[in-house]
Parts: structure tokens; C-alpha cells; sequence
């Protein structure tokens, strides 16, 4: 098959042109990244997991009314996407304190917040990534009032719907980063949820042990990043009971015999 | 004279018990910090200065309808000021890109913004006064909702205010920084202006040359600051022409002879 034409590559994904206009593919890397890309590493067979645990939510959220780019997966590491133009912000969602929270605000991880949290940041990796409010994002024109506001709404949407999916299967949402896209249609622009919905850009706590089913595995050198992952997408229903890790095998199969 | 009760010491200034409850004495030092304290240093008369600028640009402010904690001043380096509750917000006002803007978004220092920017501080100067959102101050109740609208709409009455007045005498109001307190009366709270409006706390620019009339002059060793402070002083019509030192002998003589 030919190779088709590369648009992006990110830390964890590359976009490729679609098969229509408007639409794109989204390859799911195993490529580990932390700390602005200071540590980097590789978590054998993540991109197959989030792939599919994306999948998963993005449906989900479709079904309750959240616009988002996801049209189908495709294979293995693949999914269909509508092309989008990215907002440049990063918006995070905080239930419980926990990392840049945490450090910056000297408040001990793990409270549970007063109330939900919602953060900017302005994606830029040379500035690290820097905190940034409403107050910026309008001066800079980086997103307008209206988009602002949607990405807001859609954001404690999401929130409340993950909180309660990950609470049915004994997972603590802890915090989560979504990013947004602008679509056209006749001349007018509406924003949707882009990127992806996965452990790499989750905490998830388990509620009875607090064992971290997410990139904090990878973060702080705890190992296990793998099972976790798993875990995650099992408890999700998206892998057999006790077949954990029959996907990857099969994969790995693949990759042997050639694609 | 039995010295009083002393309150409070920050950085540049020192709270006294005053004469009757309610009130305090604020007495404004010479000495300088920067970069959260780490530089330190003293600029000899400042406090002279930043008492009389204070006095003249919260009187004005009062005039227009935004309530302050100013009374009176007392003599030199005191004023009689309303005891409030501080609110442990640092609320930043920005016309033009400058200081940590600058540095955190890497836009060049001296841009005009498109608009005007309000930006909230976490007052722990353990934590370096981390940057916060109206989100994390509702979240940990450091301010109440309606406490926050009327601190950014009076951050921003007194922005135009200021803008308007340093306008008059040459000087661009580049950004600067003001505190609230809250002030009890017959159980409700609201909330004033406290803190000072000097130097101190303000990026000025003289229009003509670009030459900075504050405290970056100690910041970043262009020297010069008493002379930069002289002269915000005598534009606002505060020192008389050509006798910029007279106020400064004059204190040094009575120093001399004991207080």
C-alpha cells in the first residue's frame, strides 16, 4: 500500500491525509513522552490501547451530544478523524488535586477539590506548556469568547459523563487534558472535541487501592504502564476477561509476518 | 513616643495598631525586593515617595467612586488607613506586554496587548505567587464570586483611571499590580482597594524615551531609581520643580536630629 502523506507528528501520534477531504487518519504511537518531552520512552503496545479506549469514549460522548472528530477506527493503531484547526489550548479538567496543582499551589495530591477545576494551557513546547486564562486566550485571539465558552461547557460535559463512567468501574477521575478543534461549515466555524481521551492524558486512580492506572506509571518510574493501561481498557469491556493480552499478541504477530 | 503595636512587616511596609479600632497605621519603607525576594536591596527615600504618590492616586481613585482603604496621610512615611482582610490575591492589570507575560508566552516586551489583561496571583511567597485562575480562587474560597467581579471590575476602573492620568503627564501605564481587602459592616462584607498604587507596583514608561520610571530600575541595576521616583512624584505635581530633593533632606535632617 502506499504510504499516504504525513500532515503532523506529535508526541504520541501522527496524522495522516485521509481518504476525503476533511478527514484524516490518527495513528496511535507508542511513543512515551513526560515533562515537556524531557523524558521520553516507549510503552509497548499504548498506542493499540488508546486507540481503542479513545474510540470507546469519543462514541460515548457522541451519543450524549458532544460534537467530536472521531468518525471510525479504523484498524489496530488507526482511526478515521475529521480534519479540524486545532485551538491552541490545552484545556484541563481537575477533580482532585495532583500534580502542576499540586505543586504549584503546595496543596498535598489526592484532596478531593471544593469543586471541578478547569485550566488552560497555551500549547507551546519551547514555553513549556505555560498556564494561561481566558483573560490571554481573548487578548491573543487564540480562541474567541463563544469558542471559549463551548470548549468550557463541552469540557465540564465531559467531565461529569467520564466522572461517572470511571466511578461504574471503581476508577477515580482525577484530572484530564481534552483539546478542541474549529470545523467550517458554510462559512461558520463550531468547535469539537479533538485529540484523544486516554490513559495518556488521564489520571485514573483505582478507588479502592489509589494504584494509578495512567501516565503517572510512566512519569514517576512505577512501572507496570502497560498492565495499566489494560486494566483500564478491561474494566472499559474492551479487552476479554483474562485474554489481556491477546490483542497485543496478535499485533505483535502481525508485525512479525509484515504488515 | 511609646511605640505602637506592630501588626504586620511585608516587604516594603510595616502595619501599626492605629488610634482607633479598625483603623492602622502604614508605614512605608526604603527597602526593595525582587524575583520573590531573592535580590534585596534599599532605595533611599522610596518610602517618602510611594507614601505621597500613594496618598495622591487613592485620594483621586476615591474621588471617582472606587472605595480605598485611605484615610490619611499621618507624616512622612505614615498614613491612616481602614484595617480590611486581605485578600491573598494579587490582581494584575496589563496594557502592555511586559516582565513575566514577556517571558511565560515569549511575546517581546513593549508590545501593545490587543486588550487589556487582568491576571490573579496566589499571595505565598513560598510558592513564588503562582499565577491562578478565577477558577482555583472560587475552588478554595480564597474569594467569593461576587467579591471576584467586584475586584476585576475596580481593577479595571482603576486601570482607565491611571491610564489616563499617567497619559497626562507623559508616562505610559504599561501594567501594575493592586490588592483588595474586605471590610465588615453590620455583618455584610465588601470589598476596597488596599495595599498602595506606587512605583512600587506599576510599570511605567515614559512616552517620550521609553525609560522606565519603577521599580525594574532596581530589578534589572539601571540605577537611578530615587531619580525614576522623583519623577513620577514631580509630574503628578507631588515635589515642587526644580526642590525633587527638598522632601528627602528634609526627612535625612530630622533623622539626624532623632524622631
Amino acid at each position: 500500500m502506499a504510504r499516504r502523506r504525513q500532515i503532523y507528528e506529535g508526541k504520541a501520534k501522527i496524522l495522516y491525509e485521509g481518504p476525503e477531504p476533511g478527514t484524516l487518519i490518527q495513528y496511535f504511537k507508542d511513543d512515551a513522552t513526560a515533562f515537556n518531552a524531557q523524558k521520553k520512552g516507549t510503552i509497548n503496545g499504548k498506542g493499540v490501547l488508546n486507540n481503542r479506549i479513545s474510540e470507546h469514549v469519543f462514541t460515548l460522548l457522541g451519543q450524549i451530544g458532544v460534537p467530536t472528530h472521531f468518525i471510525r477506527r479504523l484498524n489496530m493503531r488507526e482511526q478515521l478523524i475529521r480534519q479540524v484547526e486545532i485551538v491552541p489550548i490545552e484545556v484541563v479538567v481537575r477533580n482532585v488535586v495532583a500534580g502542576s496543582l499540586s505543586k504549584r499551589l503546595g496543596i498535598e495530591e489526592g484532596q478531593q477539590l471544593p469543586r471541578t477545576i478547569v485550566e488552560y494551557y497555551y500549547k507551546d513546547d519551547a514555553l513549556g506548556d505555560p498556564m494561561v486564562t481566558d483573560e490571554h486566550i481573548l487578548a491573543f485571539g487564540w480562541a474567541a469568547q463563544d469558542e471559549l465558552h463551548d470548549m468550557a461547557d463541552m469540557a465540564i460535559r465531559v467531565n461529569d459523563f467520564l466522572a461517572g463512567l470511571f466511578a461504574g468501574i471503581g476508577i477515580r477521575l482525577v484530572d484530564f487534558k481534552l483539546e478542541f478543534g474549529r470545523i467550517w461549515e458554510n462559512d461558520f466555524s463550531r468547535i469539537i472535541l479533538a485529540d484523544e481521551i486516554s490513559p495518556d492524558g488521564c489520571r485514573l486512580w483505582d478507588m479502592a487501592t489509589n494504584e494509578k492506572l495512567d501516565k503517572d506509571r510512566f512519569r514517576r518510574d512505577l512501572g507496570g504502564e502497560v498492565e495499566a493501561y489494560q486494566e483500564v481498557a478491561r474494566r472499559l469491556g474492551l479487552l476479554p476477561e483474562g485474554g489481556d493480552t491477546a490483542v497485543l499478541d496478535m499485533e505483535t504477530h502481525r508485525k512479525k509476518r509484515g504488515r
